[in-house]
C-alpha cells in the first residue's frame, strides 16, 4: 500500500509537469544500451521496457495553487511476466514488447492511438534519443510535435530524484547499514588473513551482500592490491591478486537494496613509506574538509574547488570529480564537481558520496569514499568507510 | 608485435573507409552510459575514453585496387595510467581527458586543430550521439561538416567487427575451451550437490574464470532457480534460492578472455512433469533445427522464422530473439532475429550465439544457447552447452 501511494505520487508530479510543459505524451525508455532508471522509480519495473504517461486533461495552475492532473501509464515490457510482479503495485497497464515489434517508433504510433492523443499534440521522446533516431521519430510521427530535449523531463526527473522522498531516505539508510556491516567485517577478515585475495574481498561481498537481502552489487566491485591501485578504477576490477599487501590497497563497493544503491571506497595501508604516508593524510584531510562543507544551501561546486585547491598546495591533482548523488543509480545527482556549468546547491534529502582520491604510478592509489545525506541544519554520514592501517 | 598489427591493421581499413568516405577526422566516444568497444578493438584500450581518428592524405582508391591511408589516433582516455599500459601496442597518441574539461565538443575542436584539419572538413561524430547534443557540435564546430549518421562509422564498424579476424577467432575458441571446462564442473558440482544454490553456481563460475585467467565474465551470470526460471533474465540475476531443484533451473554466463566474449546457457531438468518434458525437447529440437541451418550464405533471419515456425505449430512463442553476435560485447553482429529489416547473411569468420527458449509462469522455463563458428563451408560448435538431467 505504501509502494503504491508513492509510486502514484512519483506519477502525479511528472502529470503535473507535463500539464505545465503542454506535453500530452511522454516516452521513457531502457535498453541495454541505455539504462534509465526512471522507470523504475516510477513503476517500480526493473527494466527493459518502455514507459508510456499520457494526461487526461490539462490542469495548469501557477506553482503556488495545487494543479491536479491525472493520467495513465502503459509500461511496455520486454519480460511481461517480471513487469506483473515488479509494476504491480504502479498501476500501470502493462503490455508486452513484442506487441510493437520491439520499435519504440511503433509503439508509440499505437499508444498515442489507443490514448486518443489529439493531433498536433506534444510528445516527448528521451532527451538521449540519437540524432538519427530523432529524425526516424519525426518522419513516422508526422501528426505530432515530437520533443527531444535536454532541460525536458529528464532533467526534471533529475531534479526530482536528487531528493530523496522519506521512503528512499529509509531504503537507503537500511543499505548504508548493510555496507557499514560488511565493511567491519572485511576489516575483521583482511587482518585475521581470511580475505587475502582480490577475489576474497570481491566474493566476500557478492555473497554477504545477498545474504542481507539485497539485489546485488551497485556496480562491478573495484578491488585493487598494492600492485594495481594506481588506476582510479581498476581494470580488471578484480582478479585473484594479492590484497591488502605491502603499500595501498583500494577497495570501492556497494550494495543495491531495493533497486537503491550505496557506494563506498577503503583504502588498506600497509608498511607505507613517507611519500605514501602524505598521499593517505591528505586523502583524508580532504574527505574531512569536504564533510564539513557539506551542508543545505552549500554550492556542490565549492566544496570541490576547495578539495582541489587543498591539493594543489602540494602538487597534487585529483582526476576526477569529487562525488556524485546515489539513489536508483549508482551514479546520479547531484554532481560534485568543480567546474562552472555545475549549478547544483545542496538540499535537505540530497544523498551523495565525496570521494576525494589520488593516485601515482609508484606510490599507488588511495581514496576514501562515503555517503552523506544533507539534512535540514546539518549533514549525515551513511557510511563508514575509512583507511584501514594494517 | 602481433598485437601492434592487428591495431595497425583496423586502423587502416578505418582510415581507407574515411578516405572513401571524405570524412577528415571521426571521433569515437565510450563513457559508463554508452559503451563503445571500438576503442578497444582499434587500441587495446578497455574503455572510458575518447578516440580521434584522423587521415593525413586523401586516397581514394576503387574497391579492387588498394587505396593506402596513413592516418594518426589520439586517444582521450580518463585514466591515462592504464591507457598508456593498454593502448601501449596501438600507435595511438595518449592524452588525458582533463586536459579538455572532459568534453567532447572543446577535445573535438582541440584535435581539429591540432591535426591541422582543413576548415569545411567533414567531422564524423558517434551515431548514438543525443538530438540535443548533435545540436551542440554543430552549433561549436561552425567550421566543420559534422555527420552524424546510422550508416557511417559505427555501421562500417558493426560489418567488420561481425567477420572475426584470425587472432578474435584464437581467443575466442580459448574463452570457449575455459567455457567448457566450467560447464563440466558445474554439472559435476551440481549432481554432487557442491552446488546447492544459485550463488554457489555464480560464485563458483566468477572465481573460476578469472583463475583461468579472464578478466571476468560477460555480463551478470544469470542464475534461476526453479521458481524464477520463467523469466527470460531472471531479477535478481542470482540469490541465495536453490538451484537445480525439482523442475526447470536456469544458468545463462559467459566468460570475458582479453576483452572477448562467450555466452551459453544451460538448463538444469529435475523430475520433470510431461509439459515440462514436451517444453524441454522442443528447445532441444529448435536448437538442432536452428545448428544445423547456419552456414556460410544463409540469412540469418532465415533460421529465427523457421524456429518461430517451429514452436508455433505447438503453439508455443519465443518471446526474444534467437542469437546474436559474439565478440568485444556480450551482444553484436549478426543479428539473429526473425524480422524484415534483418539483413545480415551468415559468412565465414561470424561467431554468435543461438540461443532458443520457452518461458512459463507455471512450468518453468528452458534456453538452450551455445556459440557458433561460421566456416568456409561448414559451421563448428564452439561451446558445450546442454540440458542437464538431474
Amino acid at each position: 500500500m505504501e509502494k503504491e501511494n508513492s509510486f502514484a505520487q512519483r506519477q502525479k508530479k511528472i502529470y503535473n509537469w507535463m500539464a505545465e510543459e503542454g506535453i500530452n505524451l511522454l516516452m521513457l525508455e531502457d535498453t541495454e544500451t541505455r539504462r534509465d532508471q526512471n522507470i523504475r522509480w516510477l513503476t517500480g519495473h526493473p527494466g527493459d521496457a518502455l514507459l508510456f504517461l499520457s494526461i487526461d486533461k490539462i490542469d495548469k495552475k501557477s506553482a503556488d495553487e495545487k494543479a491536479d492532473n491525472n493520467g495513465k501509464a502503459i509500461l511496455v515490457a520486454w519480460d511481461i511476466n517480471l513487469a506483473k510482479i515488479y509494476a504491480a503495485q504502479s498501476g500501470a497497464i502493462i503490455s508486452s514488447y513484442n506487441d510493437f515489434n520491439r520499435k519504440p517508433s511503433k509503439a508509440i504510433a499505437a499508444v498515442a492511438k489507443k490514448f486518443g492523443i489529439p493531433v498536433g499534440s506534444k510528445i516527448e521522446i528521451p532527451s538521449v534519443t540519437s540524432y538519427p533516431s530523432f529524425l526516424d521519430f519525426v518522419g513516422e510521427l508526422t501528426d505530432f510535435d515530437i520533443l527531444c530535449r535536454e532541460n525536458g523531463a529528464a532533467s526534471e526527473m533529475r531534479r526530482l530524484r536528487s531528493i530523496k522522498d522519506a521512503e528512499e531516505i529509509a531504503i537507503i539508510k537500511k543499505a548504508a547499514n548493510i555496507t557499514n556491516e560488511l565493511i567491519n567485517s572485511i576489516e575483521e577478515n583482511v587482518k585475521s588473513g581470511k580475505i587475502k585475495t582480490e577475489a576474497d574481498a570481491a566474493l566476500f561481498i557478492e555473497t554477504e551482500a545477498r545474504r542481507q537481502g539485497c539485489e546485488g552489487t551497485s556496480f562491478d566491485i573495484l578491488a585493487a592490491g598494492a600492485d594495481r591501485s594506481y588506476a582510479i578504477h581498476a581494470f580488471p576490477t578484480w582478479t585473484h591478486a594479492p590484497f591488502g599487501g605491502q603499500g595501498l590497497s583500494i577497495l570501492d563497493f556497494g550494495v543495491k537494496l531495493g533497486g537503491y544503491c550505496t557506494d563506498v571506497t577503503l583504502t588498506f595501508a600497509r608498511d607505507l613509506d613517507p611519500k605514501q604516508e602524505k598521499l593517505v593524510n591528505m586523502v583524508e584531510k580532504a574527505a574531512k574538509l569536504a564533510v564539513s562543507m557539506a551542508l543545505n544551501g552549500t554550492q556542490a561546486k565549492d566544496i570541490a574547488a576547495a578539495v582541489d585547491s587543498f591539493f594543489s598546495k602540494s602538487k597534487k591533482k585529483m582526476p576526477h570529480g569529487l562525488g556524485h548523488g546515489i539513489g536508483l543509480q549508482e551514479h546520479e545527482y547531484p554532481v560534485i564537481r568543480n567546474s562552472n556549468e555545475n549549478e547544483w546547491v545542496l538540499e535537505p534529502g540530497m544523498i551523495f558520496t565525496i570521494e576525494p582520491g589520488l593516485y601515482d604510478p609508484l606510490l599507488g592509489g588511495c581514496r576514501l569514499e562515503n555517503d552523506i545525506l544533507i539534512t535540514d541544519t546539518s549533514s549525515e554520514i551513511l557510511t563508514n568507510a575509512r583507511i584501514i592501517h594494517l
